[in-house]
């Protein structure tokens, strides 16, 4: 059931116990969703978790310092930015919440109403989810400290590209620089999120910037990540995400695929598109989503070159539509 | 001398034929700042026309469409972004306006006061001269339209990072906020930025990043770009602004350092640090200046190798005052 900004707010203020969960691949905006509220909460004298079924990117340390960690059962259980139940993570793990979602605050237009109630604001009415946290945060008459500032900052920069993209609006920036006014440490936000090269991250850039192809007239630019590249350049997954970045900014390229191999030698592809390509109606043919100008999904296929010729099909398709 | 907001209001709006000269080796905001003002003052029925001593990267087109071409005899010229008389241009050309800038609109601590009179913002009070450009159009009451607000949102957008670095202030942000709300092509202005790679720009970086050289236990990396990989890249120093950021997101970096070779033999530093070390220290020692953590100078040294140690040796004393 959809509801609103102060509904949302009173099922929050007549809980004590609540358990924040986030989506599987954490990045910015579901961290920073999750330890805004969290903070908030305990804050308010409630209790207050979080829980992720995944390993989170050390760049995100910075945030523990923001909550306590409380042990309890929960009596509420909300997601933030999680727009289906699969992406809560493993089958075993997302079974202990099923029919048990109370809220999901998510920004996402393919929201699946998998939770009991769904506050949605979607694109491109919210860049970020921490958006919409922010304003029921507001709504409840919480205080925003500097500690929860700084996590409605990483989630708004993370998914705007540090208010590059075009799903930036001017709500976004009031809202960083409301933020900022609360003296939080941006810049070492947006160092972590964007700007730091380890060596490792150097020796695995070196590698896949070499696997790069071009398909369709240059409208395609397609990265690849194996498991071998992590091993030869000393790296691992929780680097690889700045480079998914870089196949749609190649000039003329509409599709910026990047497929990346995992430990158990599956594969999945990160999709990236400029307009008016639909990134996410390219996911969705093998059962995944995301929005208009990022989406992802796993791909069939037992070798890399499967995988890729898959999700290579899927973007010739979605050219021809255009 | 210098002067506060409603003086130089005054002075430009008692002038009917302005001519505004940028620094070389232009850039974002002082691009972003003269084609601001130029649109602005002709939107008032005056004159107004642009110099620069120097190739305008063609990422910077698109403000073309936002004045007209006028020539005439000016009776008033300004200056914006410029921090010395000696950054205007060559030495025949600055001649030219020895004595003879009027006002100069600027945001560099290290102003020289060479104009007649000089408005000041020094960081951290403007990010970006184009924060100072703009509160002068306010002041005038002249129109902000959407021409005028993508010119300002390029100066801001430059010289922050696109919002990154420590210089940002929330101030800055709401005047991008501001920007944004005239409906300007905000995403395009940052994919030119910041985001568009040419195969030309693929085959520079990969030349340039094998450059690389760590020095200083860690706290130095230094590229270098030279004439002959332009050749070999078949790209040109319009392509090379990016490459510049590189060094100092290195993980323990403090000095950043890009040495790179003009066509004519001779050799600049750019050089960017990470607190608490100062750029604009370390390019003094050769004339050059600059802000807190960027800047640059001219090399003394007649072969690359003899250029990159005279900056490593200023970098090592900077180190060693720490």
């Amino acid at each position: 059931m959809r509801i609103d900004f102060p509904f949302a707010a009173k099922l929050l203020a007549e809980h004590q116990r609540i358990q924040i969960l986030c989506h599987r691949s954490p990045d910015g905006d579901t961290l920073g969703c999750a330890y805004a509220l969290c903070r908030a909460l305990q804050n308010m004298g409630k209790q207050a978790k979080i829980s992720v079924d995944d390993v989170i990117p050390h760049s995100f340390d910075y945030m523990d310092d923001n909550i306590e960690i409380q042990e309890f059962e929960p009596d509420f259980i909300v997601a933030v930015d999680v727009a289906n139940f699969d992406l809560l993570g493993s089958e075993s793990y997302r079974e202990n919440f099923r029919d048990k979602v109370d809220l999901c605050i998510d920004h996402h237009a393919t929201n699946t109403d998998f939770a009991k109630y769904t506050l949605l604001e979607s694109e491109p009415e919210a860049a970020a989810a921490a958006e919409t946290v922010l304003l029921v945060l507001y709504e409840m008459g919480a205080e925003v400290d500097a500690g929860v500032a700084e996590c409605i900052y990483t989630g708004l920069s993370t998914d705007t590209g540090c208010f590059r993209y075009s799903n930036t609006t001017s709500r976004t920036l009031r809202m960083a620089a409301d933020m900022v006014d609360k003296d939080i440490p941006f810049e070492m936000v947006n160092k972590r999120m964007f700007e730091t090269r380890t060596k490792t991250y150097n020796a695995l850039e070196t590698l896949v910037l070499s696997s790069m192809e071009m398909h369709f007239d240059g409208r395609c630019a397609m990265l690849s990540i194996t498991q071998d590249m992590y091993r030869q350049s000393g790296s691992d997954e929780s680097e690889a995400h700045p480079l998914k970045a870089i196949p749609r900014q190649i000039e003329g390229v509409l599709a910026g695929i990047t497929v990346k191999e995992d430990a158990d030698g599956s594969f999945r592809a990160s999709v990236r598109t400029n307009a008016p390509l639909d990134a996410s109606a390219i996911c969705a043919r093998f059962g995944g989503g995301g929005h208009k100008r990022a989406a992802g999904c796993s791909l069939p296929g037992k070798t890399l070159r499967e995988a890729q010729d898959n999700i290579l099909e899927s973007v010739r398709l979605a050219l021809e539509e255009l």
